[in-house]
């Protein structure tokens, strides 16, 4: 099954205690692409400018990934500049050079619009209904967001929330979504907004996937997956995007979509981020095997299962 | 097998967001015991003053407590109070009269000293040591301890932990007694002083158990327990106490101690965590059943086992 994912492709120059590097490819398309690549086919749509080669491109390429959709404007390219160097936990952001990216409006390739997932990673959230409205009859479509969008364009958010299938965001801005400090308490709000299904991710403690009443085969509990114990994060820059890739790409490789799907799926997104963590930008991404991935996949389950 | 438990027992007067109670029963020690007495037998050592009354003691003895190691002294019983009311994962301290409690002197009852197991609740390290120089052949010495021991009597506690097997803390202990703030760096350096197993409380995301190097039968990875998402937290007092009561009274029920006996201990004690903070107080511990206690053992199971 092909999945399409709509969003940043950056160079992104990131500080942390690990050293620093400057303009390495990135961004959230970037990175959910190639976490997703181990499992399916991937499609991107995609802003870049003149800066961006076609050795960028063969990053993804490499891996598979269907960059027919990455359109090229004149300037250059979406430019972030962060620091971990006092919070692994949370990047400083130091500079943010939209360049091309002010005006990206995704368009979506003839050859695109049988994709059967739809990712829509964090960008406007009316471009994110745009391109989903556009689409032919897309099985499943997963949404991102950030607090920019949830406290500066509340209303369009909550309308493009009614067609996101499974939404992926941390605590943080799961509460403030649901304007409301219990966790539980907000899940169950932000399920009302649209969502079947939401992925909240607590960052190195993990995950938890809430279901709507009745979604995905039924079943009252939440299910919670574990996020491996590091004892180093070189840069922890895009391991949210590898999450979604990770578990939008699983699923998209399964012929259902069930509760049971949904869980090994949060497993995979915890996988694919621990390894996003390990060098920087998205070179480690680059280079593993499906065999790397099962092996940890494998760890994952010995760390939260008992006999 | 019979665990043996040194630590407070209090009043302590409580406000959360859920209301607030004046004066009720608590205490590690209180708290421990009514826990892990749903496992196996349980013996308290602690101080009381002048106001702790037969109805006091009876909450314990009713659960099977041996009570008989409960000194009383002449003043009043320990009194704290708290409020939850800004936060929810962290107690303001409003008040610590320590009272009985501040010439605290454990003496063990010779009938106590064939103890299988011994926890030391979170008490000054130099008697939580003499107390278990004192012990006859335990079989496995648990322990807790808290930020005022780690940062003003680091050498006396650093000097106790030797003695400690399994020691059970929260986060930001860990990585203040580490002088780490990685965590799995900081669990790595607490298990070289001394501990065979460190058990990491994370509050609301449930708990990890670190490994010393072949210690339970072997096994490179750490392992972790998930928390129940609760929809409603009435007062977080005694959760981690709970915790360890039902972490260390699992253990004590097992013939075998071994890392899958640790693994399922780590459910138990987040199961019964999870009961500490439905109702203000000890409440929710007085009154539970073995079939309550296993039935939310099942829920941990669903909510963080793939099939």
């Amino acid at each position: 099954m092909s999945i399409l994912v709509v969003g940043s492709v950056a160079f992104d120059s990131i500080q942390s205690p690990a050293g620093k590097v400057e303009k390495c490819l990135g961004g959230a398309a970037t990175y959910f692409s190639l976490a997703a690549s181990y499992f399916t086919k991937v499609r991107v749509i995609a802003v870049v400018g003149e800066d961006f080669t076609a050795e960028h491109e063969n990053v993804m390429k490499k891996r598979g990934v269907d960059t027919s959709g990455i359109e090229r404007a004149s300037g250059n390219t979406f430019h972030w500049s962060g620091s971990y160097v006092e919070n692994l936990n949370e990047a400083k952001t130091l500079a943010t050079d939209l360049n091309v990216f002010e005006k990206f409006n995704p368009k979506i390739p003839a050859a695109y619009k049988d994709s059967d997932f739809l990712f829509l990673a964090n960008i406007d959230p009316v471009l994110q209904n745009t391109v989903r409205k556009q689409m032919n009859g897309v099985r499943l479509v997963g949404g991102d967001t950030m607090n920019y969008w949830i406290t500066g364009h509340t209303a369009n958010l909550i309308e493009t929330l009614k067609g996101v299938n499974v939404l992926l965001i941390n605590d943080g801005e799961a509460k403030l979504l649901a304007k409301e400090s219990n966790l539980m308490r907000a899940a169950q709000k932000i399920l009302t907004f649209g969502p079947k299904a939401l992925v909240i991710k607590h960052g190195e403690y993990g995950a938890t996937v809430f279901f709507g009443p009745g979604s995905f085969g039924g079943g009252t509990h939440p299910f919670r997956a574990p996020a491996m114990p590091l004892a180093e994060v070189v840069d922890p820059t895009g391991a949210g995007d590898c999450f979604a890739g990770g578990f939008m790409g699983y699923i998209a490789s399964q012929d259902e979509i069930n509760r049971e799907v949904l869980k090994r799926a949060m497993f995979y997104g915890g996988v694919m981020g621990s390894f996003a963590v390990e060098k920087f930008g998205t070179q480690r991404l680059q280079e593993l095997s499906r065999e790397e991935i099962d092996a940890r996949f494998q760890i994952f389950r010995e760390i939260s299962h008992i006999e």
